[in-house]
């Protein structure tokens, strides 16, 4: 069911390193992206695959993690993730495409998921310094989401929201990581 | 497999009207939503369910339906859709958020289609229109997305793009509607 899958693709930030992912599964995933819905067909989403040590640590420093965990600094080396997917529009082909990005980002991890991994979409990302790593040229493109993904090595728990109807995100002293999500009654209107 | 529904989640905008669509299942898509990745875990998006016949002719009135087949004005009196899901932004928690719109879209298409249904993103609507119609306000919400939902009733396929490189949709003559899909490798940088 995809319920089950939906549920398990938990925002993964801290992963089994050593296992890698191979670039045919990441290829299959941007497949998956690739057969997705696009407003008016435009299809104007391009993906760069890493998952090469070297490449890895290139777009680990462009990232920001968990703005709202503030004593956190991202995951310590050993932690990170295993390969990216760069997300990125092609700019004479359309702009501002960011429900596109939604469609396919989420896609992308449901796969993930459903091959044993998982990961996170990072928007909080040194665009320039990304583009400048890999060669990207931003008059060409847009940056638009990071997917880091690895097999996760924490676990990540949907709770209630507390009383303040606050939504932050924490850690518990055992290092469980807790998601509070807004009930059914309170989405619907 | 994931795939495979990734893979009957066409675009579908014809359908057997008369199949409804319950209260209950809409609900369980609402639910798929709630449980996805939000930007800042902020989860600004709320949800409308229609699936009255009343109701249902009120929102079809403020769609737009396939902007590219010129010569077609939108389903017809009984292959129209059963139900509607509309998308909107509690602005007082977040706005702008098109990338968690495509995220909760794409999920609730998959999970449509895992039950049977199908059905198409709109993004064209008289927003002032469907406001009015159920009491919206729209200083409180912005309307992002409707979703269009019911027993597909067209046959709709992925074929190649044209030597010109169009992506365009188009329909053959034996009704089948057609949709160009970039190539694997064209999209990946």
């Amino acid at each position: 069911m995809l319920k089950d899958t939906v549920l398990k693709n938990r925002s993964y930030r801290r992963f089994h390193e050593s296992e890698t992912i191979d670039y045919s599964v990441l290829k299959d995933l941007v497949d998956l992206a690739r057969l997705t819905p696009s407003s008016v067909n435009f299809q104007p989403l391009r993906y760069k695959i890493i998952n090469d040590k070297t490449d890895n640590e290139k777009v680990f420093k462009t990232l920001s993690w968990a703005g709202l965990l503030k004593d956190w600094d991202g995951p310590a080396p050993g932690e990170r993730p295993s390969a990216y997917i760069v997300i990125l529009t092609e700019l004479s082909v359309a702009s501002n495409m960011k429900t596109d990005v939604g469609i396919v980002a989420q896609t992308i991890m449901l796969g993930a998921v459903e091959q044993g991994y998982g990961g996170c979409m990072l928007g909080s990302i040194k665009r320039d310094m990304l583009a400048e790593s890999f060669d990207i040229d931003l008059d060409k493109y847009s940056i638009d989401l990071v997917l880091a993904l690895g097999k996760p090595n924490e676990t990540v728990k949907i709770v209630e929201l507390p009383e303040t109807g606050d939504t932050k995100y924490y850690r518990t002293n055992d290092d469980v990581h807790c998601v509070p999500k807004r009930k059914l009654e309170d989405i619907l209107i």
